[in-house]
C-alpha cells in the first residue's frame, strides 16, 4: 500500500541497509577479521560510511522528506518516522562534508596517539591531538545548533534530547548521595572476601554458565550468538539476529558472568525490537541511555541480586565444583557487591560507578564551556578524584588517561552510562509494582515475566517516543535519580550493616 | 596523483565496497548467522545489491567512464582498467531494471521450487520454472548481445570471452577421449580398496590435518580463516582476508580432506591478487574458469599425486593412527583416485567429473538453441548419462535434479568447471619444465615454489589479461585440451595398468 510516506521509507531502506552492512563489518571485525585484512577492512568501513551519509543527504531523500513533512494525514506512527528521519537528515545535512572529513582524520590520529600515550604514560604526546578533537568537536556542535550549551549538541547525538541543564540536577544529586554512601560503605565493620571470585574457574564452564543465565533471561539462542572479543559489545542487525561477545580470565568469573549477562540486558533490547518497525526510522533503540538501562538492570539489580543467586548459585556450584566448594550463597552474593573506590572506571562497582562518569561529565561540560583547558586536564582530573573517591592516581594511564573515548571524539558518551543507572532502577521499581512477586520468581530462576514487561514497555516502541517519554510511560513517573538512590541505601544498606 | 580515471576509480571504488559488502555479508549468511535472521539478511542483501547496480548505472559512472574511454594517455594497466570497468558497465545497463527484478523473482521462486522437487522427486513441480527461468535469461541474453549464439552472452558472465564456437571442440575432444578411458578403466582388473577412506577419521583430527595440509600449500593464516558450512566455498575480500569453508564427515576422510585443499586452491589465488589493484576494476580473479584451474590443479593434480603422498601419508598416519593402521601408502594413493561412473557430479571422480559437465553443457546448449524443450530434460538427461556413463538413473533426484544451479538461474556456469580441469593440467604441464624437480620438491613437502610460480603467472595480474591471453602467456601456448588428456592417460594408465 502507497502511503504519504512510502517514498521516505524507501529511501530510508536503503539508508539503513548501508548502515546495517557497516555494523556487520564491524562485528566481523573485532570477532572474525584475520590479522592482515584490518586495513581492508577500515577502507571497506570508510567507503560505506561516506555512502550512507550521501543516501541521507542526497536530493532524492531531501525531496522525500519534504513531501512527508508537508504530508498531513499521517499516523502517529509515520509522524514519528517522518520526525526521525527528519533528526537524522539534520544531524547529517547540517555539518559540512569539509568538517566531517577533518573531523575523521583528527579521530583516526588521536586514536593512535592514544594508544601510544596510554602505553607510555605520556600526556604530553595526547593533549595536542586532544585539543584539536574539542575544538572541531565545537565548531560540530556550532553547525548542528543548540538551544542552551554547546555540549547539548554532543549529548544529543547519543541521547536525543539531553541537556545540561536537566542532566546538571540529576548528576549534582548523584554526586552528593553517592559520596556519602561511599564513604559510609567504607566506615563499615562488614568487608566481602572476594577473592573467592579470582579462584581457577575453567573457561568452557564459564562459557556453559553464561549461555546457560542469557537463555534463562530468555534471549533467543536462535537469533543469537557469543562470540570472543576483546571488549565485550553488542550488536543487534534486527530482533532475529543479535550478537554478544564476552572475555574470559580463568582466574576471575567477574568479567565473563556480568559481561555477559550485561550484553544480554542489551540483547534482550535488540532482540524485543518490533519486526515490523525494522528498516523504518523507528526501528533502532531510541538512545543509549535506554540501551544501557537495559543491561545494567539485568547486570547489577538483577545479576547481583539475592533473588537472583538463589536460582543460580547452586547451577554455578555444580559447573564451579572447585572453586566455589565450601562456599556459602551470601558469602558468594556479599562478594560480587563489593563497594570500594578504584581508579579504572570499567572495573568500578555498581555504587562508585557513577562517580566516575560524574567526574567525566563535568570535565566535558567545562572542556566544551572552555572553564577546563586541555592542558590541565590531569591535573583537573586527579583533584576530581580525590574529591570524589578519595583516592589519587599514580600515573595518568590510570586516570585521564584510562578511556578510549576522548581519543576517538566520543563527547557526550560517558554520561549515557549513568543515565542508564537512573533509568533501571526506575523501571525496576515499576516493574516490581507491576508483576506480583517479582523478587520470588527471580528466585525460582522465572525471569521471563521481567523480559516480557521490559519488551512490552521499552523495546517494543524502538523510537516512536523519546527516552524520557518512554520511561515516563513506562513508569508513570518523571525521570529522576530518586529510585536509584533509594535502591542503593537500601541494597548496601543491607549488605554493609549501614 | 590525479590521472584521467581518477574519477572513475573513485566511482569504482564505492561499487567495489557495496559488491564487497554483499559478499561478506553472504559469507555471514553461510557461517555465522542465527537461524531466525534469514529474512532481514535476504532483504538486505537484496537492497545493497540494488545499490551497488545503482552505483555502475549512474549519471556520474557513466560520465566518468565516456571521459577515461575518450582519454589518449593511459597506461596499459590504466586501458585495462577502463576496459573491464565498461565491460562491467554495459552488462548492468544493458539489462533492463525491470527484466532485472523479473529474473530476481524468478530466481527465488524457482530456488524454492527445486527445493521441494528435489525433496520429493517431483520434475513436474519444477519444469514450470525452469521453463520461465530460460525464458528470461534468453531475453536477458538478447538484452546483452552476442556475436554467436544467444548461450555466448551467458558464458561470457562466468568466463568472459567464452562462446560456443570455441568450446565446442574442447568439449566435443573432451567426450571422446574421456568416454573412452572410462570404458578402458571399467575394463582394468585392477580395482582400489575404497573402503579404508570410510573408516572413522575424528573431526579434530580431520580440521587439523586440514590446516597442516594447506598452511604447506601456503595458505597466510593470518590472512584467512576456514569455517564450517554446508557447502564448502572459498570467499576472498582482499588478499589479507580471504575464508574457506569445508565440512567434515567422520565416515568419509575424503569431503573434508580433498573440498579444503580444493577450497585453498581458491584461497591462494584470492590472496595472491595484487594489493595494489584492490578496489580496482583489475582486483579479482579473472574468470571461474581460471579461478578452477586453481582449485583442481591443487586437490587433483598435486593433492591426488604420488609425490604429495609420499609428504603427506606419513602425517596421516599419525593424526589418524587408527583408520590407517596397516594401510600402505599405494593403496591410499589408489584410494583416493578411484574412478567408477557415479550418479552426482560433487561427488564424482577426476576422470569422470567432465563427463558430467559435457552433459549439462550440451543440454544448456540446446535448451538456449530451442532444440531441447524444459518438460524433455529428464529424457535427454538419462539417456546422455547413459551414453556418457553407461549407467541410467532410477530418480530425478539423482539425475537432472541434482544441481541448484539451473534453479539459482546459473546458465552457463557448469562448463567454467571442466575449463578449469582443462587450464589446471595445461598450467601444471608448464609448470614441471619451468621448476626444476617440482615432483620431488612436493614429495619432500616444499610446495611453496609451485604457489610462487602460480602466484606470478596467474595470481598477480588480477584482470589484467583475457582468461586466454593469461594462459597463453602462463604456458606459452594456445588454451588446449590435449594436456588434460595426456595427464589422465598418463596417471590412471599407471593406476589402472592400461
Amino acid at each position: 500500500m502507497k502511503t504519504e510516506i512510502t517514498t521516505l521509507l524507501e529511501h530510508w531502506g536503503d539508508f539503513d541497509a548501508v548502515s546495517k552492512a557497516c555494523q556487520i563489518l564491524e562485528w566481523d571485525q573485532e570477532t572474525m577479521l584475520p590479522e592482515r585484512g584490518g586495513s581492508a577492512r577500515a577502507m571497506a568501513l570508510s567507503s560505506l560510511a561516506k555512502i550512507a551519509h550521501e543516501k541521507l543527504v542526497s536530493k532524492e531523500f531531501r525531496k522525500a522528506l519534504k513531501e512527508a513533512n508537508a504530508a498531513d494525514k499521517l499516523s502517529s506512527k509515520e509522524a514519528a518516522m517522518v520526525r526521525e528521519a527528519d533528526r537524522e537528515f539534520k544531524r547529517a545535512a547540517k555539518v559540512p562534508a569539509s568538517l566531517v572529513s577533518e573531523i575523521a582524520r583528527a579521530e583516526s590520529e588521536g586514536l593512535e596517539a592514544w594508544r601510544k600515550a596510554y602505553k607510555s604514560n605520556g600526556w604530553n604526546d595526547f593533549v595536542g591531538k586532544l585539543a584539536t578533537l574539542v575544538r572541531l568537536k565545537r565548531r560540530m556542535a556550532d553547525a548542528i545548533g543548540y538551544a542552551g550549551v554547546p555540549y547539548d549538541a554532543l549529548l544529543d547525538h547519543y541521547e536525543p534530547g539531553a541537556t545540561v541543564k536537566e542532566l546538571d540536577p540529576l548528576f549534582e544529586g548523584l554526586r552528593e548521595t553517592t559520596v556519602d554512601l561511599v564513604q559510609r560503605i567504607g566506615r563499615s565493620k562488614r568487608k566481602p572476601d572476594s577473592s573467592i571470585l579470582t579462584r581457577h574457574y575453567p573457561k568452557d564452564a564459564q562459557l556453559a554458565f553464561g549461555w546457560k543465565i542469557v537463555e534463562t533471561m530468555g534471549f533467543d539462542r536462535n537469533a543469537g550468538r557469543i562470540d570472543l572479543s576483546t571488549h565485550p559489545f553488542c550488536s543487534g542487525f534486527g530482533p532475529g539476529d543479535v550478537r554478544l561477545t564476552t572475555r574470559v580470565n580463568e582466574r576471575d568469573v567477574r568479567p565473563n558472568l556480568f559481561g555477559v549477562i550485561h550484553e544480554a540486558g542489551h540483547g534482550l533490547y535488540e532482540q524485543g525490537l518490533d519486526e515490523k518497525l525494522m528498516g523504518t526510522p523507528l526501528g533502532t533503540a531510541i538512545s543509549l541511555g535506554v540501551h544501557e538501562s537495559q543491561s545494567r538492570l539485568w547486570e547489577n539489580i538483577v545479576g547481583r541480586s539475592r533473588a537472583f543467586w538463589e536460582h543460580f548459585f547452586p547451577i554455578a556450584k555444580r559447573q564451579f565444583p572447585e572453586a566455589l566448594k565450601n562456599v556459602k550463597l551470601a558469602d558468594f552474593h556479599f562478594a560480587v557487591n563489593e563497594v570500594t573506590p578504584s581508579f579504572i572506571r570499567v572495573e568500578a562497582d555498581e555504587v562508585t560507578y557513577n562517580l566516575h562518569i560524574v567526574l567525566r561529565y563535568e570535565i566535558e561540560k567545562g572542556l566544551f564551556d572552555g572553564s577546563i583547558a586541555p592542558k590541565n586536564l590531569p591535573q583537573v582530573w586527579n583533584a576530581k578524584m580525590n574529591e570524589l573517591l578519595g583516592i589519587r592516581p599514580r600515573k595518568d594511564s590510570e586516570g585521564v588517561l584510562q578511556d578510549i573515548h576522548w581519543a576517538m571524539g566520543l563527547y557526550g558518551y560517558f554520561p549515557t552510562y549513568s543515565l542508564g543507572n537512573l533509568y533501571g532502577a526506575q523501571l525496576w521499581d515499576r516493574a516490581q509494582r507491576d508483576i506480583p512477586d517479582l523478587e520470588k520468581k527471580i528466585a525460582a530462576g522465572d525471569l521471563l515475566p521481567l523480559r516480557e514487561w521490559l519488551r512490552k514497555k521499552i523495546h517494543q516502541p524502538g523510537r516512536m517516543y523519546s527516552a524520557k517519554d518512554l520511561i515516563r510511560r513506562a513508569t508513570g513517573r518523571e525521570p529522576s535519580p530518586k529510585y536509584f538512590s533509594e535502591y542503593v541505601e537500601k541494597k548496601f544498606g543491607e549488605l554493609y550493616d549501614l
